[in-house]
């Protein structure tokens, strides 16, 4: 039972699985697996030592193995299918579907995929073989060939007789396509147009055009995002004659973007590397070390410019003290308007709003965010300099007036040049074809950090010498 | 045409709009909008004016409107059905799918609510006084009600009759579900085994366990979580008495869960308030700058600690003032590192990778990799000062000694309690049922801060003392 209305019971299923496991108790745990759904199988399989795995794997079989692999993490699979012998591999690479198959060829050492080829009967190993020439990111990497595929002169009762032949090969029948003689896509019916119409009526009468198709060799995310936008269960991929070569499904498309999604965030918070398909608290400390270590050393040592225009600037500060009092915060508006400005650009970018004509109407815009935000922020710190300042009793060796003009002055140079950087780099990332999220983020922030700091220093001397 | 193999040939279709609107030529208007998918129209309906979008609205008439309208942004649509006369909003309402319709009368004003409700039938005016019980984010406020029901007890030709009938309303018969005489849920068939079997073969033979259900009062997040999880296509909701009210399909949890990542994506980065339903470049200036300017005036305030503490200890940096050349670098290293730790347990979280019971697993996760962090950074910035700062000639009037200690010192202390704040505050923020994206991000950004800055002063005093 996977309800839920009854998350409790699934618990309970845990329970019984981890109990079946400890006690080595096969027809236990045969029942167990039986209830629970593979998905949640492979989550709790993440959490076993390499002799719980070993124990599941066999009792369960290579039937219900080939479910529970295919939902994995790719750091597990391999390792999951040394634990079969060469007829168990036999079964569980003949029923993994073709694109799951191909991606665990993708992943696998070049001395396992010989062997798992081996292992393949004819028509399953040309397949792969074919499927492996795609990039692993691209439409045609991604895609699955199981489909249902009749041609136009056929009647719905001739149709029905060879989707049926294939039924349980074709992966979605919620879309069929109609190609012609040569196998190029020329339209698509409905499953629920064969079912409802008499046995009698020709394809061609009851036949839609697939308009919406990609190339097999464009990227993944560029597929799921035209699956997301016209709400597509099946997207076909066809190669530059438009034969039909496969489909993209609504799954695959929802994970594309999961991971996308995931990519942005970690690449914003300057985390680096791959993502790790294992869960948070599956991922050892080293791991999540070392996709961290790098941004935040190099990112230290850039800061070192921010404190050298301090420290060059050591007179400004000996003079009037008091200003140490705004510093950081002049500093930091910086880096919180860029990075907004940065990530609303860069969120825009990966839903696919901003085009490539767009980047002077973005700058415009956020010139326009930038003032508003600056001018807001400089009026409300200049009043409190003025007026609640006075009132706290602290220390201060320039007039009220010239510090309230000092940081009022900075904030607004500052907090409007940052929101315009926080914009443009991305754009300018994207113009010489760099990932804008692994750039953006770590350059903006410590070029802000410099930029603040010379800003104020100069704003104050030139206050301070008036 | 929609190919994304083709995308000149869609911009030539908007085009072709942007002209027969601008002509005001109705029937080369008429020709292109069929020709264009209404996603793509509703896009392009944004960019224009009021004008352009009547003259739009009234020469594609209610019916092409209605899927046009069930893509606009929220924003725009109480304005686009004012376009209306009465006897073309009855045709418009009646068209929508029945979820698309509930959203807009939950948006709109009490008093357009009351008149919209005059122009609905008395079977949609009653099914959408029911669905606008449901909150608009649970499982039943965006579930539709046009699904296929048949019973146990039927053969495959009298449910292919009874579907037959529902076929134009029934939003998706890629999964049909099977429900008792009351109406509770018993188990689903597939239309492929409707339209394969024998006519027949009764009902209970060919369905299937319907294991996988919701609650129509859970969040709709969950519901889409579910979906994307167990790659469902349609997933049914349910009462807690387990009839059955409706389902949820994957465009709507693709939606969601889409709408989830750009919200965290910008909590994250301080950007408070409702996500604007109109792309990035749609939305006025105006809008950007609201939604962006408290937080950056709150933590612009929250600032002044930091400048505060500074101020404080201006002896010690009277008494050592090179120290200013890494004071910005182990503030920094604060706000680094406890973002980065507080991205990835919120992004844990979004996923639905953290339950209740593993605070402790994460914060111990997290303190390991805190530490490994600071003393690499600790380790590497002490090996530049020693090693590599002595042949800069900078002025310096403490030792390298010393000054190596202090900033690796404080870089491994700051490095790591940033961490792991970065890892509990959303942890926190969570047990006390507050937002953990919204909380974190700024309240860690400014905490660090001035922890950072306590903590280097008091590590250089102390080093200066001895």
């Amino acid at each position: 039972m996977l309800c839920a209305v009854a998350e409790e019971m699934e618990l309970e299923d845990l329970d019984k699985l981890r109990l079946a496991i400890d006690a080595r108790d096969a027809s236990a745990l045969l029942a167990v697996a039986g209830e629970i759904h593979y998905a949640d199988l492979a989550h709790a399989y993440e959490n076993f030592d390499d002799e719980d795995r070993d124990f599941l794997l066999q009792t369960i079989g290579p039937e219900l193995a080939t479910d529970l692999i295919g939902e994995l993490p790719w750091t597990l699979i391999e390792d999951a299918l040394s634990h079969f012998k060469p007829a168990q591999l036999r079964i569980i690479l003949g029923n993994l579907s073709d694109d799951d198959r191909v991606d665990i060829f993708q992943i696998v050492s070049p001395e396992n995929q010989r062997r798992f080829f081996s292992l393949l009967g004819p028509a399953d190993e040309q397949l792969t073989r074919n499927l492996l020439k795609y990039e692993e990111d691209t439409a045609g990497g991604r895609m699955t060939t199981a489909i249902g595929r009749i041609t136009a002169d056929m009647t719905v009762k001739q149709a029905i007789t060879v989707l049926r032949r294939h039924q349980d090969s074709a992966e979605t029948l919620s879309r069929i396509f109609v190609v012609d003689e040569e196998g190029r896509l020329v339209g698509k019916v409905r499953l629920r147009d064969l079912a409802f119409h008499p046995w009698a009526t020709p394809i061609h009468d009851i036949m839609e055009d697939a308009d919406e198709r990609v190339l097999a060799t464009i990227d993944q995310e560029a597929a799921a995002r035209m699956l997301s936008k016209y709400d597509l269960i099946v997207l076909p991929v066809v190669d530059e004659f438009d034969h039909l070569l496969g489909v993209i499904t609504y799954d695959d498309a929802m994970e594309i973007l999961q991971e996308e999604s995931t990519e942005d965030i970690e690449k914003l918070a300057a985390i680096g590397g791959e993502q790790s398909e294992l869960s948070y608290l599956n991922t050892s400390a080293q791991n999540h070390f070392r996709r961290r270590v790098i941004w935040l050393v190099a990112l230290a040592f850039v800061s070192i410019f921010s404190g050298y225009v301090m420290y060059r600037f050591s007179a400004v500060l000996n003079q009037a003290y008091v200003l140490s009092l705004f510093l950081p915060m002049v500093v930091a508006a910086g880096g919180n308007s860029g990075g907004q400005a940065a990530t609303m650009v860069i969120r825009a970018m990966s839903l696919g709003e901003v085009s490539a004509g767009t980047a002077l109407r973005i700058a415009w815009k956020e010139m326009h965010t930038g003032l508003l935000l600056g001018a807001t922020l400089g009026v409300a710190m200049g009043a409190f300099i003025y007026f609640l300042l006075p009132l706290m009793q602290v220390q201060h060796d320039i007039t009220y007036t010239r510090l309230a003009a000092t940081v009022s002055g900075a904030l607004l140079i500052q907090v409007f040049s940052s929101t315009l950087l926080g914009a443009l780099l991305p754009l300018g990332a994207r113009a010489i074809r760099l990932d804008p999220a692994v750039v953006s983020s770590p350059s903006l922030a410590s070029t802000v950090d410099v930029t603040g700091m010379l800003i104020y220093f100069t704003a104050a001397r030139l206050i301070l010498s008036l």
